[in-house]
């Protein structure tokens, strides 16, 4: 394939009316089709309904201490909980507490304790002029709307393969006392799928913040997500690393069961040192009187232990990976050579990112709405919604059908070329 | 009954000699019971057990507009849960937004929003060098707990059988700007099992307070837990009062079912007016990606509608009643008229209020303890756990079987007893 910077003016417009051709006929068809949202499918929801029958109502409902999970009690889990997510986030039970269905819910309170209440002791955020976050991009959006929604100022800081460029986030965090944070999904990072390097996380441990306050947001949300039996990335475990580097305190780790069970009805975690726990819980006791202690139990019964997780998780990969490879086939037979696109193939996770040439992403995503294809928006896995270079795209196979997303991945791939056939005749008409 | 007042002090002292033999006939029975908190019995946990059986593996798990409640979506509640919540808190179902386990941490995500954002755009209450809050006394000690921990400054407000002192209430909130808010239990109040009267209810839709974004926190945790068919409080309803008058935003209405199911495990719902709700929203957008749906849905199916709940709540009623009728007997029999006590005789709620002489309280929780009968702290009731004139016991009738409180009272009493003798005989002899 001839990489189209190469092809002519004349060939550049001959192309374009055969893509606009090709795209009318895609309108006509009138199609519906989502490839936005990093939702399960109904079969991989199919996969954890033996959770319903569970807990039923002749079962016993007491945890394995004997206190009756009906009731009141037990504020920051259930032992068998703990036990069971402790395995998942590769931690000690005791460092562990369980909470309601979403770690998203327990980051937004983690960022709302510190603005009220500080960090450990430290002034509260909502006294200091500024506050900053750093924010490896692309990623989350979720994560970038929370700092937002602050008043957090976010400072974009690139993402390599290997995790965030860790020279420029060593720099900034020793040299700014305003900056309180990072944003992190360290494994099958949203939206790259990339698993942060061995290096990468020492060099985390190993941070000298000018902020006594910096917390590491460590949010492991697929690490157990793989796609493959044998391909599996690892992640080096970094709560364990900061204590042996003497920098116990550093890093909040999340992690929660919403795709693993159910999204909205799944059970999040938060592991750290004793003094983050503590931390955590003086705000907890007074917040609530105490989280779903059945949905703890359901989901310890169901599961029973990492092996139980995993096995599950396998179910889920076999159901996904098809939808993963057909969109990453489809993107290396119609534009590998083409010099207008890049994109991920990750081992694990719920996102393929992809990168246009710049300027042309929202371009791409717009067409691609026309044409009947929603696609996340086009700068959202930036800070402020705003892609410097307008470029990255956020593809999610997972929720549609394999079907479906077969049609909705070559609407997307036509879009591609049209946008980028656009911009290059722009660029010679300039 | 002669009032122990109008005993001479060699009557008192005989008196007292006969109370520490019973005293230490008590603890050498080495008691262990607990008549401190508003729990359930585990015979009041039974009568939802078959809610464990309405969703299992083969059900269907869409609400009613087809949204599978197993994956995300659906923000602020799914219609059938918004009807039977509503129906709950006579509102409309568009009045209503359905949040997680526990509307203790929905009042405490309200305040800490006023904290850090403000309310409806007016400014954050962290901005403000003073923030106050009313407090009816005897009141809910988690409800004090949160302002105390925002560093709201609380102020006392007397309890009268028809609710707040109003004329207090009414000239505080028009003359004082930093008071943002009230805390009211205004049906089965806790501690007394008081229902605030039509015209207090009038009034508070009526107040003109100094401050714009002054609210009226109405937790309206026992609006369905009458101890009689008959008997019963009739609160009158407040957010359409409000509107009416022309208020419509000055109040934030909470629920949940944590005493209808499972404490724990229920599900929250606030009722407020679209302006206020839409504030919620706000927040929640970026605080979560939905509450656990499941559990919405398992609630409707199992209770159906407001008949369902009421029906499940005379269940309730029928397993408490008569342990509120056997410690209102026995205070009866063993102090009327003896002048050392009062106590309420709620119609519904959960716990019953006693009002010791002055400077008794704490006396006589110590040895209650002392006896092997837990009760609830002294002072408890009040902001900062400061009674003024430790007098409030909060007795908590629910937990203990009907065995284990009728000793527990009877333990009780003469802990009142011999408290009271002692205070009086410290009297003469000062």
């Amino acid at each position: 394939m001839k990489s189209y910077s190469e092809l002519t003016r004349n060939e550049l417009l001959n192309l374009k009316a055969e893509l606009d051709r090709q795209f009318e006929e895609i309108k006509a068809q009138g199609l519906s089709l989502d490839m936005s949202r990093g939702k399960p499918a109904r079969a991989q929801l199919d996969l954890s309904m033996g959770m319903m029958d569970v807990l039923h109502g002749d079962a016993d409902l007491s945890c394995e201490t004997g206190v009756d999970c009906r009731n009141y009690g037990v504020i920051d889990g259930i032992p068998e909980a703990k036990r069971l997510l402790g395995a998942m986030s590769e931690v000690e039970p005791e460092n562990i507490i369980i909470y309601g269905n979403s770690s998203l819910n327990v980051m937004f309170d983690s960022i709302a304790r510190s603005m009220t209440h500080g960090v450990m002791g430290y002034t509260p955020w909502c006294k200091l002029d500024k506050v900053k976050f750093l924010c490896p991009v692309p990623g989350y959006d979720r994560h970038f709307k929370i700092t937002e929604f602050f008043g957090i100022e976010m400072i974009n800081v690139p993402m390599t393969p290997e995790g965030p460029d860790m020279d420029m986030v060593e720099e900034l965090v020793q040299s700014d006392e305003a900056i309180k944070g990072i944003w992190c999904v360290p494994k099958y990072s949203n939206p790259q799928g990339y698993t942060y390097s061995q290096e990468t996380c020492e060099r985390f441990a190993r941070l000298k913040p000018a902020a006594p306050d910096f917390r590491i947001y460590w949010d492991n949300a697929y690490s157990i997500h793989h796609l493959y039996d044998y391909h599996q990335d690892y992640l080096h475990e970094i709560l364990e690393e900061c204590r042996e580097v003497g920098n116990p305190d550093i890093v909040y780790k999340f992690t929660s069961t919403s795709k693993v069970s159910f999204p909205g009805s799944g059970i999040a975690a938060v592991a750290a040192s004793q003094a983050n726990l503590d931390d955590f819980r003086k705000y907890m006791r007074i917040q609530t009187i105490g989280h779903d202690k059945l949905n703890q139990l359901r989901h310890v019964r169901f599961f029973k232990d990492l092996d139980g997780l995993h096995e599950h998780m396998r179910k889920h990969a076999a159901i996904i990976r098809p939808k993963f490879e057909m969109v990453e086939n489809t993107l290396d037979k119609e534009l590998t050579g083409l010099g207008i696109g890049e994109w991920t193939k990750p081992f694990g996770g719920y996102f393929i990112s992809f990168d246009s040439m710049d300027g042309c992403a929202k371009r791409i995503v717009g067409l691609a709405k026309e044409a009947g294809v929603v696609m996340t928006h086009a700068g959202a896995t930036f800070p402020y919604g705003k892609d410097p270079r307008d470029r990255n795209i956020r593809i999610a196979p997972t929720f549609p059908t394999l079907d479906e997303l077969e049609k909705a991945v070559n609407v997307f791939v036509v879009c591609v070329k049209k946008a980028s056939v656009e911009k290059l005749l722009r660029k010679k008409d300039a």
